[in-house]
């Protein structure tokens, strides 16, 4: 390990990096481990939340009718007795660098060969102005696109407490820091930060982000960052081609980047069990594939 | 019930029509009864043979280390506790008609609106001068074609004793009936039929088939019934569009044919079961969706 730009970098290169511990990427790292491959599997907190909120799944071939919570715990558990291990972290941004990729995960730097990419779908509401400002002023990853705010003023929403740590390292740098925090037994006051318990309505600006508005006032800001349980594929990987709201793939669980492979509900419908599990499998057959080469 | 040309036919047209009791099929059925559709499910004897053969298996989520044996158990098991049939037949053509479809079941016919193709692979070695002279002389099925020879020579090749049956059939209307059989303990006479054990070496034909090479001798044949235990999917479904020795699918398992889906093995590598029992589900779905359209 080493230190970078204030992050600390892992100095093994994995053969294979799977983001998201649901289905799709439990069964991918079953496979690649099975395949001799060494491999980092990340997760946020919680492992396939989905499966542990399905009361009963009578469609995964070999269990009639089991409650999802157990079939989550024995999904884990194979996992585990192959003496795999989930590093509980979010994965923030994928970038190819040089045919292999950086993962960025909570300020820490991991590498690796390959990746593949199983996070899932989550109904995301987006705010109004988000969208048009992507790379404009609003990011998604405070350890990536902070440096880029120094000396200025922004403001973190954030759905999760983990904006907690993410905005102590913005006020670090900026000069005014606003953090709207939007979840249950948040902090009244952060050092450094101007904490407001206030809905976000809208983010101003034409070409780049100049506000925030409230429900009773109006932020000017340079910068939002927007913190949310899950980051939206299309902005985890820069550069990777979408279907609409999914990941494009082919047959192969290949996107359009070689080395990197994505499967379960983030590359479309159905959202189901079995299919998040076949097409885990196909993607990291197709990784080994792709190393062995 | 009523009879056509000698074959009985099932008054029901099904909503879903799946060939073959392995993984793939097995779950395109969960998934299609658990959607309320009426559907055959379509087997040659013995079910999934290749997980009987498989002696561990470590790599399906949710059994860590599971005896092939015991897996098939569970999967037929599942099928069954939903009040599943499984049609232990064959299914020797699958024709188009009208928007819907006609399935030869040996002898009988069955009709249905959507059809999944589940049939694995088989590495079947072919006869030299077979590919070259299909429909040209060269039949997998007795019951479809044998009328077309009435008053004919032919040669029956056999790999399975349900040949037997088959032979039977074409001398009740064919001049001379040769019968090749190539298992163990096959009858050395059958009424009406010259039995001759030999290996074949070779078709013979330009454009029509003309003969048959045994290992002494050559017959004069004007059609050649190839009796395998399973059917090459190209011949199985006329007009169906391969991708080398496996059936095309886009990412919705359909195939170049409106209704008609393939799932697992025969769609192409890898020859995984989780992928199989995955593609059975997205086929089924999406047949579903067709269905209701
Ligand atoms: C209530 C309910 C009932 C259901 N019932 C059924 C059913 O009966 N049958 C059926 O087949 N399907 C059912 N489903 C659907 C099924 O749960 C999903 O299709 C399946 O979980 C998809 O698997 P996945 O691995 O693609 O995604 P998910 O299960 O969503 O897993 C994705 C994982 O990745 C993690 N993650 C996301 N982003 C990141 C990141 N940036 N870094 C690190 N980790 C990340 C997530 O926290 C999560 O753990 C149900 C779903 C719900 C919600
Ligand atoms: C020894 C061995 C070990 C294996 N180990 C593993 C392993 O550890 N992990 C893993 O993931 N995979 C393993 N596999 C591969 C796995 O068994 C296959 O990928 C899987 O069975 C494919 O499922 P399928 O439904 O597509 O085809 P199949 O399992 O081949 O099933 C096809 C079914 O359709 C029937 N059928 C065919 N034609 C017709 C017809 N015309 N009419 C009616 N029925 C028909 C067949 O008789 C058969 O029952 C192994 C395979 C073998 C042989």
């Amino acid at each position: 390990m080493y230190q970078l730009g204030g992050k600390t970098v892992h100095n093994e290169t994995y053969d294979m990096a799977i983001v998201g511990c649901g289905p799709a990427g439990l069964s991918a790292a079953v496979n690649a481990h099975i395949r001799r491959k060494n491999l980092a599997l990340f997760g946020v907190k919680f492992c396939a939340p989905k499966l542990f909120r399905s009361p009963w799944i009578d469609n995964y071939l070999g269990f009639p009718h089991i409650k999802g919570e157990e079939l989550r715990e024995r999904f884990l558990n194979h996992v585990q007795e192959m003496g795999i291990s989930i590093t509980r972290d979010r994965v923030d941004a994928v970038y190819q660098e040089n045919g292999s990729f950086s993962l960025q995960v909570s300020g820490r730097i991991y590498r690796a060969r390959t990746v593949i990419i199983a996070t899932g779908v989550e109904q995301v509401k987006l705010l109004p102005g988000e969208e048009p400002l992507v790379g404009k002023g609003v990011s998604y990853c405070a350890t990536c696109d902070g440096p880029l705010y120094k000396g200025k003023t922004v403001a973190m929403v954030s759905y999760t407490q983990d904006g907690e740590e993410e905005v102590k390292f913005l006020a670090e740098m900026c000069t005014l820091v606003y953090y709207i925090p939007q979840y249950d037994e948040a902090p009244d006051t952060i050092p450094g930060v101007t904490v407001i318990k206030q809905k976000p309505k809208r983010i101003l600006g034409e070409d780049t982000v100049s506000g925030l508005e409230l429900e009773d006032r109006q932020l000017t800001v340079e910068g939002v960052f927007i913190e949310r349980e899950s980051v939206p594929a299309g902005q985890l990987v820069p550069g990777i081609n979408m279907n609409g709201n999914y990941i494009q793939v082919d047959r192969e669980q290949a996107t359009n980047i070689p080395g990197l492979y994505a499967a379960g509900d983030c590359t479309g419908k159905p959202f189901q069990l079995a299919k998040a599990v076949g097409e885990g499998q196909v993607a990291a057959l197709n990784a080994v594939k792709y190393l062995d080469a």
